[in-house]
């Protein structure tokens, strides 16, 4: 029988355990599927975990999530098309939930399908290495519960452990005698820890605006932006200000290219993540940074040197949840021969033209309609339930208006269903003022 | 020609370096020696670096050290009999050096033998296994410089890769919505940035007492600490105060065993480390907690169940530097076939007497006492040269008095060194006023 072997079991790889359970449930005879996860349950970043640097295993600690979050992004763009939000909670919710919610609604799909069978918790990915003469894998696994190595051989690998948890740090000069509290976005957890401070923001993608926002909403006496190419351009709050790119530190004084200087209490590095499959076989390993199209990747997730290699979500995303979905149908279908992959160079020659038409993009308008044909695409060759592509990336455009109009105020809006058609409430509070991001309070009055 | 691999070129991996060098310079025709090293630089946890977490590479960052660390011991306990600090110094120097000055040291002392030629740097374990049939050791590393894995086969394997690396992570109810600072030691780096805090730490071993110490003198406003079994006893100052165990945070606020409870800013886990060598295939990994005696090593470094397998410095330590020698030395010379070592049975019976005595101690100074006789066992072994192993015993009684009398000023005191029988200076500045820590501050007038 052929054996799946998945990693992970955070979103994507609760999208392939999902694929594969819809399959079955349709009849069809499905592989044997094994997922390993390091964590002691599935739904990957999504855990809240206090602990940082190395977990109680002394495995680097998976979790880039903080408290007090809540979706940057409507959850319109990222409604499984399979189980909607209305389905999972009976009715229609706002826009923007905080973590909890989503949590609940990640872990409600797969857990209604029965997918729980196909996990091993507390397996950590060891090593993976492709076994020529079977033509298949030797994976291997640390069972942290005995700090033991397994050994399996799989037909299929499917890496599914996301690209959000490996912090890319950078040195700045003075770090080493810097005075105040340092850390990169990845070991951000409470904001409130940062109340009253003047606090320094490098970087200027999700996790600055959304950690500025977040430490300005619990109490940061000031917040101020570096970016390394353009300030972000958001109409911030007086407290606020967007310098360019910190030259050093010297105690606690930070300076910028520009020559100005401001004493700063806290550093967040919001300096993004690492690709890092350190397990993985170097003829297996996908390098890349975060952009729309990840080389070497037929279809944006069958790894083309050894198309029994697949990764999920490795994209810079805009799409997130349906994506990994389409992605993970798309994967299932390859696997179950449903799907005939072509020769190594049409593989490469399609991957090619997303290339060259990657390199065209210009701003969040041109990437977003970019990724929509790719979930099209996807969408276009499996069962899953089709949606309204197009929808999404107008739901994606107003989203990024009502951010440039009000950053500070953007979750203050509802947006139509593209699963469902029904128009979301908004929020019973005002995101500023909502300070209780607990699952009752969201879904109550 | 015989091949042996040394994991780490901290103060262990150092001295096993210097051991190899030594017998070299002597005339001896030596092994094939090649040590790995994550680090792009020997010197291990002496190496500050103000990163956390994970590094540049996404390795899991060794370091542990933080700034303004002065030895906790007199260096007089710690000093090579090889090298002495007059020797690297030009002259006698105070007893408790701040970290430049103990790093400049080590690192001068193998300088000085030519040791680099054998160290490849960047290079972090990935995997050792035994080869039956060969009766070698597959020894994989990560060549972090190109993300690529190296396997080379190897006759011995010395591991020297520390345990004060890994933290010991305890988990205490309501850490997950905790509102303050909260980190390990491993992760702690300045001080400063606790100025004005109400600090928590929790634990009372060496970590817990220095840090504690240095927030005090850095400026913390409050330190409390929490212990599990019994309180340090030390004459702390005013702003300390000691409680029992803590049961659970809620907010800020820290509640205790004996029903106190206090507003905490930051809470600092001086909670120890794990013995972690995820990189040891099982049969060859040593599993052990912190303790005066680790089981299954005969002499305290031969890995009992394949004695080419050797591990480094992996005791609970008073002694240090100059222990890490005579095992170091030790090692060397079974590796060269100067030492034979008994049966497996042997070996277990010698190690079960020393297990027996560890069961019989029952304060610090029979544990100083007893590793005392441990590292005369070695030292009566090889011909590292000789010294007064009974004086440093008397040092470290002296030691541990000149902390129970006065827990911020036993640093002001100076020692005889037990090598060159001079009288160490008492440093020009009592350490609660030291600030600078900087190596020409501490060899100025």
């Amino acid at each position: 029988m052929t054996r799946v072997a998945i990693i992970g079991a955070g979103p994507c790889g609760t999208a392939q355990l999902q694929a594969f359970a819809s399959a079955e449930k349709k009849g069809a005879e499905i592989p044997d599927v094994a997922c390993f996860e390091k964590q002691s349950d599935w739904g990957g970043l999504w855990n809240y975990t206090w602990r940082t640097g190395t977990d109680e295993y002394g495995e680097r600690v998976h979790g880039s999530m903080y408290r007090y979050l809540w979706s940057n992004g409507p959850k319109e763009c990222l409604e499984f098309a399979d189980y909607t939000f209305e389905q999972h909670f009976g009715r229609p919710i706002p826009s923007y939930p905080p973590r909890a919610v989503l949590t609940d609604y990640i872990k409600g799909r797969v857990e209604a399908s029965g997918a729980r069978k196909f996990c091993k918790f507390l397996h950590s990915a060891h090593w993976v290495a492709y076994n020529e003469s079977k033509d298949n894998f030797s994976v291997t696994m640390r069972d942290l519960s005995n700090a033991s190595l397994v050994t399996e051989e799989f037909d299929y690998v499917v890496v599914a452990t996301g690209h959000f948890s490996v912090p890319n740090v950078p040195h700045f000069d003075g770090f080493d005698t810097y005075n105040g509290r340092l850390l990169h976005a990845h070991d951000y957890r409470d904001a409130r820890e940062f109340a009253g401070m003047d606090v320094l923001i490098i970087g200027t993608s999700y996790s600055a605006e959304d950690i500025a926002s977040q430490c300005h909403k619990y109490g940061a006496k000031s917040l101020t932006i570096s970016h390394r190419t353009a300030p972000t351009g958001f109409h911030w709050p007086e407290s606020f200000e967007e310098v360019p790119l910190l030259t050093h530190v010297d105690r606690k004084q930070a300076y910028f290219k520009d020559g100005s200087s401001k004493n700063i209490d806290a550093i967040i590095l919001c300096t993004g993540y690492l690709h890092h499959f350190p397990f993985m076989d170097e003829d297996l390993r996908l390098k890349t940074t975060n952009r729309m199209w990840t080389p070497d990747l037929y279809q944006g997730v069958i790894w083309q040197k050894n198309p029994k290699v697949m990764y999920l979500g490795m994209q810079d995303q805009y799409y997130t949840f349906n994506m990994f979905d389409v992605q993970a149908w798309y994967v299932r279908d390859v696997i179950m021969g449903r799907i005939q992959l072509p020769s190594y160079e049409e593989m490469q020659k399609d991957s090619q033209a997303w290339l060259d038409r990657e390199a065209t993009l210009e701003n969040y308008e041109d990437e977003i309609w970019f990724q929509g044909d790719y979930v099209q695409t996807l969408l276009d060759q499996s069962d899953y339930p089709k949606f309204d592509v197009q929808g999404i990336n107008n739901t994606f455009m107003e989203w990024e208006h009502h951010k440039h109009d009000d950053i500070m105020g953007y979750r203050n809006n509802g947006y139509r269903s593209l699963m469902t058609n029904t128009k979301q409430p908004v929020h019973h509070t005002v995101w500023l003022e909502a300070l209780d991001d607990s699952m009752e309070s969201y879904l109550g009055a």
